[in-house]
């Protein structure tokens, strides 16, 4: 392990979270959705019925945060592939809800499909980076009325781990729920172990709470079920140009959010999970790429330790178009930010072009700097095994490490062995066919692909899932042709 | 600024450093360098003549190491360019000694001249994000006799930022003073502002002190004049193939080095530099670019603070024979690393292929990850105006920041405006070509390239540098035809 990075000092970050309460008590929430609205009243806030504001008093901040539990669960179709936040952080996602896929044969954007989430939701299953799948994409393909369940039904059905899903609202979220049961078996086995994790925006910056999510984030804390909302403030257009100020606004917003679930359920599980920008003012640009972002989650980090929560969220998402340098060093450089600045969870794999398109050479790439990470997160072990003094006093100065037991023993487990990093002698590079590290990973995701996948639903599940959704997709993993 | 993320325990770098006394009391260096075991003798060392083997008793160590002093200057041939570790870290410099370029008109690679040092060094003058040139490649064309001199001419010639030269043998670094003190006008100008610092690796991993290196070191030591040691393990090689025992060893050697500094004379500036590696054990392969270099960065960092001297290193150094996204993110993430470790100098820019080519748009890319870490450390403005409490007031919940004076008072201030990292939306992106990074970034350097450079040599400098020098290379800034 190790000690966390921080940008602020413990009086800067007890002066975010004072402010924050001055923000919740003085200018308040504008709160679009009614049922908010009697939460909040009922649990002691003012309530503006005609303007729908409404401001906390800092004892009902004060009281409710002190509810928000310390871990989080995310737990999977096999529960061997459950994570529990912080313990196992840092817990890898995939970045979501691109509408477009770069297709690995011509190379252009275009829209996604069921069919593509299928193959990814596979793909995420097999990269041992990955934690989590969070539906990567939209699925233009969707019949009616299947919106959310088109994305859903491919992506339980090809990854064993956890799965994170939205829904478009309350009709939406119990068709979801009713897919998880149909998977579990029935309500009672589903709720035990609950393997879709929900996931909404309610508040939009700023400071504004919607009429969906909201009810959507209601809906799922009070049954119990894992659910968490994320924060995203860009700084310049929906926040304070500063960095301080987007943190504070942001930080309101958390805790609104975070207030209205103990409310509505004490002690619900959440997550401190953000995706604060600070945007190009140059062109207004959404710059996701931008190193403010990794110095915004630092930052926040910081306030959900303050708060004792776990924290995370989207990182890392580059602005480039293709896998190239800059795809490379703006998701490594916001990622290492992030992990070293205490966050928990990062929402990083397999988006280009801000969160637009999915594109199966960066999943791969991805999943290799999610490895590094986890790296770092095991640290140095050391013992006197490790510290080697003996054998360094038998190889002697000048002496070669090589050949040495106790260099065969460590061999393989000291450094991370990358499969898309390539460190050979440039003649042997080429004579390979000078690939670089775009064209590697496209070729490690077809290979994934072109595999049989065992990972599927027994057919009882899937008769039982066809008989109540008859229009659901099919959901299989299909080779993609001339790939 | 930030706290620094540390690996190790505190009573982990104790033990660290205690183990480090014992390797060099117990196990010994091996001296090959004759006056450096003359050193070592007359402070109080065991030597033996017959096997070259110095063994260092604990209190020599100690006494010495109490003299290190906490700050070292880098100076220009302009003392505007002039840089302070740590006051002004983090600090970059470019990785050096390269033998070969990547040639930006065939794309080919080849042998490295004085023409390309000479545009390179103009290129890093004129690169906002590096601080100190060290010479990035050799000179292939070196006259006899110029081997180091047809590097550090054109680079001195090229650049007012502070120059980091090596030298071969005691006859060129007497070569390499004279070209100094030639441009400063005489050797007591020269003694006052020395823009030249040098740097050696005396200590050959493991324990080992060479004969040329370690004669350099003594000899700019005794001198007064600015020179470090870089400590260079390579765990399961050179170097136990754990981490700690890579530390360990590694922190032995830079005791050595340092002390001998000590011993030549007391409070010599230095600087705790280490390009540490663990080899990639399947075939060998030397592992610049492996994450477990930025962890040993943070680990030898806390070893420099447990020391108080300044620190860093090489870092960052791709295996990728390319600009692609392996050579972004394996630079973003170790150099993320490094800096919130607390390394205050990263030689980290312009080379390719571990330390083998140095490439242009690299070096341009690897600027504006330069500024990137230097956005980091200014770190997160904090105080009432930022926090911006009465903005967020003003523009109200679901209001827009973007006309708020507050925002455009700062928005060419918060965040890093890049210039090679791609922001625009696809279409843009593609109607101007759709070019990735690596094309972007040697535009930029062609750019640099085509404009007449101001900086260079006032006639009388040159004549007087030709009259001693007369075979000396012509060192000027020629465009690349073709380019």
């Amino acid at each position: 392990m190790f000690t966390y990075s921080e940008l602020l000092t413990a009086d800067q970050v007890e002066r975010i979270h004072q402010a924050s309460l001055h923000i919740l008590a003085e200018v308040g929430l504008l709160v679009r959705n009614e049922r908010a609205r009697q939460i909040f009243a009922r649990h002691g806030c003012w309530v503006d019925e005609e303007t729908h504001l409404v401001r906390f008093p800092i004892g009902v901040v004060e009281e409710f945060r002190q509810m928000f539990p310390s871990k989080f669960i995310f737990r999977g179709r096999d529960e061997r592939f459950d994570k529990v936040l912080p313990d196992d952080s840092p817990v890898i996602v995939t970045a979501s809800s691109a509408p477009n896929i770069i297709d690995p044969v011509t190379g252009q954007e275009r829209r996604a499909t069921s069919e593509d989430i299928a193959r990814i939701a596979y793909l995420v299953n097999e990269l041992p980076g990955y934690d989590v799948f969070s539906v990567s994409t939209l699925a233009e393909d969707a019949p009616p009325g299947y919106f959310t369940l088109a994305r859903l039904y491919p992506a339980l059905k090809n990854c064993l781990k956890p799965v994170r899903s939205t829904a478009t609202d309350l009709e939406d979220a119990r068709r979801v729920l009713q897919l998880g049961e149909l998977i579990a078996g029935d309500e009672k086995t589903y709720a035990q172990r609950p393997f879709i994790t929900h996931h909404f925006c309610p508040v939009v910056s700023p400071l504004t709470m919607d009429v969906a999510s909201t009810e959507l984030t209601i809906f799922f804390a009070e049954k119990g079920l894992p659910v968490y909302p994320s924060i995203v403030p860009n700084g310049g257009l929906t926040a304070p140009m500063t960095m301080s100020g987007t943190l504070v606004q942001g930080n309101a917003e958390f805790l609104a959010a975070a207030v209205l679930m103990q409310m509505v359920r004490p002690q619900t599980p959440l997550i401190y999970s953000t995706l604060p920008t600070i945007a190009d003012m140059r062109t207004g640009a959404y710059a996701s790429g931008g190193v403010e972002c990794g110095m915004l989650h630092m930052a926040f980090a910081q306030m959900a330790r303050f708060y004792g929560v776990p924290c995370g969220g989207y990182i890392g998402l580059s602005n480039s178009k293709v896998n190239d340098a800059q795809a490379g060093y703006e998701t490594g450089i916001s990622c290492t930010a992030a992990l070293l600045g205490g966050a928990h969870m990062l929402n990083m794999g397999g988006l280009l072009d801000a969160l637009k398109a999915f594109d199966y050479a960066k999943a791969v790439i991805d999943d290799e700097i999610a490895q590094m990470l986890k790296r770092i997160r095991r640290g140095m072990e050391f013992n006197e095994e490790n510290l080697a003094l003996d054998v360094i006093a038998e190889v002697k100065p000048g002496g070669n490490f090589m050949t040495h037991k106790h260099t065969v023993k460590w061999m393989r487990k000291v450094a991370l062995m990358p499969r898309i990093a390539d460190r050979e002698p440039r003649e042997v590079w080429e004579k390979r066919g000078a690939l670089d590290a775009f064209q590697r990973a496209k070729q490690r995701a077809a290979e994934v692909l072109s595999k049989p996948t065992p990972v599927s639903f027994p057919p009882e599940i899937e008769a039982r899932i066809r008989s109540v959704f008859p229009e659901m997709v099919h959901g299989e993993v299909i080779p993609v042709e001339g790939w």
